[in-house]
């Protein structure tokens, strides 16, 4: 059993499932979305507008700070909470899925990842023992296993190969962790497209034991539904007891889909990013601020919104503001799209609670028919 | 006499004052230094922000406005301020030192200045009635008159020619206003170089007579001395009932300086281009955060600072995120230079209502030294 996952309930009708997760920095309730900080930053806000925003969680990327500013650093400034002034839990992904994207520029063996890093072209070496000295330097509440990620297609002779390394690696991760620290260590299960080597990679890491799984290699090309499906079936074979961890998703129906299949975590850049790009989500659908249409609408982005940029301009000054390629675009846009995501989830946790989210999955479709 | 502006006290041993001026949307204390918000946002900064920092009033560029998104729009949404959503006082320039700044692109006749849109290139005009109208659109609280900015160095006669025009320019002005909107005009001092050309000018608008006035012109190219001496010179020969203003200057040192010669107000970009451009000032000098010393220094950026980012950030965050190319590192460095400015100007309200002024401008010199 996990010390860190309380089971509030589950819904009736689906595995959708209400829960919190206890860390160092405090707990968080689930399902949850957790907003992407990769250097060390929220890109465009501030650790207090995210307080304001409530988001319970945050996530950072161990490649981008392992290559810059270092993790040495880091814990000589006395940790990543102190660095960026956030005071609330942070997870860190293990660099895994960023090595993988560097593609020829990394190299995968037995021992770890050798890559060039996309700053310099220095070549860089990680094993998953080095991953965990990362992560316990920066002081993360949740670190992940270094994984390898599997390329999509890929035949079933590399699926089991790659799965395989993974368990191997897995387990030295957890073997090396400094326990006393508290920090908390998740498991990514692999397995590719093939649910059977996916009941593969469960089983193993099930026997090394952790504190939390993730899905991995999921949303990396393959059709919606089979990703519904993977997610479905993996979150089934998943513990009761434990946080359940779909990595890189997703967009608001995924988030819906998988919440309703099981899952309890999320991270995803969509929202910070698509924020800078001036693609803004609402609850009637998406809306792309430097279209013409909005030049001289006086209304906000959202009339059901209540975050901050909601309450205080109009569509025609967020075009404005884009089309001037004025940084407080970047700001508005990135509140208002976390303040959807992080609220969205707070409904979401709201309808398990009163075991009506079956409902709720239907009428969040329906507004957008509107 | 103007119903504008309040003489509270004047220094014993210098032309330094302390007054307040009263507009439509508040009164601010003088002397008071303005961010700049040229495209209707202090760029990286909120409304917030701004009033946290206990900014008074801002200003906006009348020329950058016109051309995109227009007066006419602004007005139909509610003016200026309702559309950034600052609610204090909003000081417009005229436009005429950007059209100025265009060179070849503008074109001054007696009817006023045709330009070419650094845009996209379309031709406009501006009048002087024009820009009193693009003003009252945007419902600024003081107004700018359109001048003709004299190039450095420029003959006596270019000189004569250009202030004589801006002074046919500023009756025009006057004329138009509508005087019912509560908005404030002032006229602009030009004269060049020439102290008799810039007493030519000043007896030219005190006829038309203004609720405030500024000398233009100055901080365009010529030694420091020469801008301190004609600061000195043309404060002195306006009246001392009316708010004194220097427009587009500057340094911290141009400030102390251009306050002990009488001036009450400036504006300038300093703060905030040069935040985004990684210098920042402090009590004991500037401070280039891109440097190799910074990388690992655990300390704020100013001990003596209680701005957001020296009470929650180190040096070496700072610098991270300004090679990261964050936009936190933007939104940190505006923070800390505004309010370095505004608590300047703080400091130099106190000191003349204590009459200690001339002993602040010794300490402000002395702290450098350390």
């Amino acid at each position: 059993m996990s010390l860190a996952f309380t089971l509030h309930s589950t819904s009736s009708q689906c595995p959708a499932r209400r829960g919190e997760v206890k860390t160092v920095h405090g707990t968080f309730q689930t399902p949850i979305f957790m907003p992407v900080g990769t250097q060390a930053t929220v890109k465009a806000v501030t650790p207090e507008d995210l307080q304001t925003l409530e988001a319970q969680i945050i996530l950072a990327n161990t490649y981008h700070l392992f290559l810059r500013p270092g993790h040495e650093l880091i814990r000589e400034l006395g940790g990543l909470h102190k660095f960026m002034n956030w005071h609330g839990p942070i997870l860190t992904d293990s660099g895994g899925f960023q090595i993988f994207s560097l593609k020829d520029l990394a190299k995968i063996t037995e021992q770890g990842a050798t890559f060039k890093s996309h700053l310099d072209g220095s070549k860089k070496f990680l094993s998953p023992e080095d991953t965990v000295a990362v992560q316990e330097a920066l002081g993360s509440d949740i670190m992940m296993v270094l994984d390898t990620c599997i390329p999509y297609p890929a035949t079933e002779k590399e699926t089991i190969d790659a799965t395989k390394l993974t368990s191997r690696w897995a387990k030295r991760c957890r073997d090396v962790q400094n326990q006393a620290t508290g920090q908390l260590l998740f498991g990514i299960v692999q397995g590719g497209m093939y649910p059977q080597l996916r009941e593969m990679a469960v089983q193993e890491l099930l026997e090394i034991g952790f504190d939390g799984y993730a899905l991995g290699g999921l949303s990396v090309g393959e059709p919606r539904d089979q990703m519904y499906d993977l997610t479905e079936h993996g979150a089934a074979l998943l513990p009761r007891d434990h946080a359940k961890y779909v990595m890189g998703v997703g967009t608001p129906d995924d988030l819906v889909e998988c919440v309703y299949r099981g899952v309890d975590m999320f991270d995803c850049v969509m929202p910070t990013r698509n924020a800078r790009n001036g693609m803004l989500f609402t609850s009637q659908g998406r809306v792309v601020i430097k279209n013409a249409q909005y030049q001289s609408d006086p209304r906000p982005l959202d009339e059901n919104c209540t975050c901050y940029t909601c309450r205080n301009y109009s569509r025609a000054y967020l075009r404005h503001l884009y089309t001037s390629r004025e940084i407080l675009a970047s700001h508005l846009n990135t509140v208002h799209n976390l303040h959807y995501f992080v609220n969205l989830m707070t409904e979401i946790r709201q309808a398990i609670d009163e075991d009506r989210f079956v409902e709720f999955r239907k009428e969040f479709y329906d507004k957008r028919q509107v």
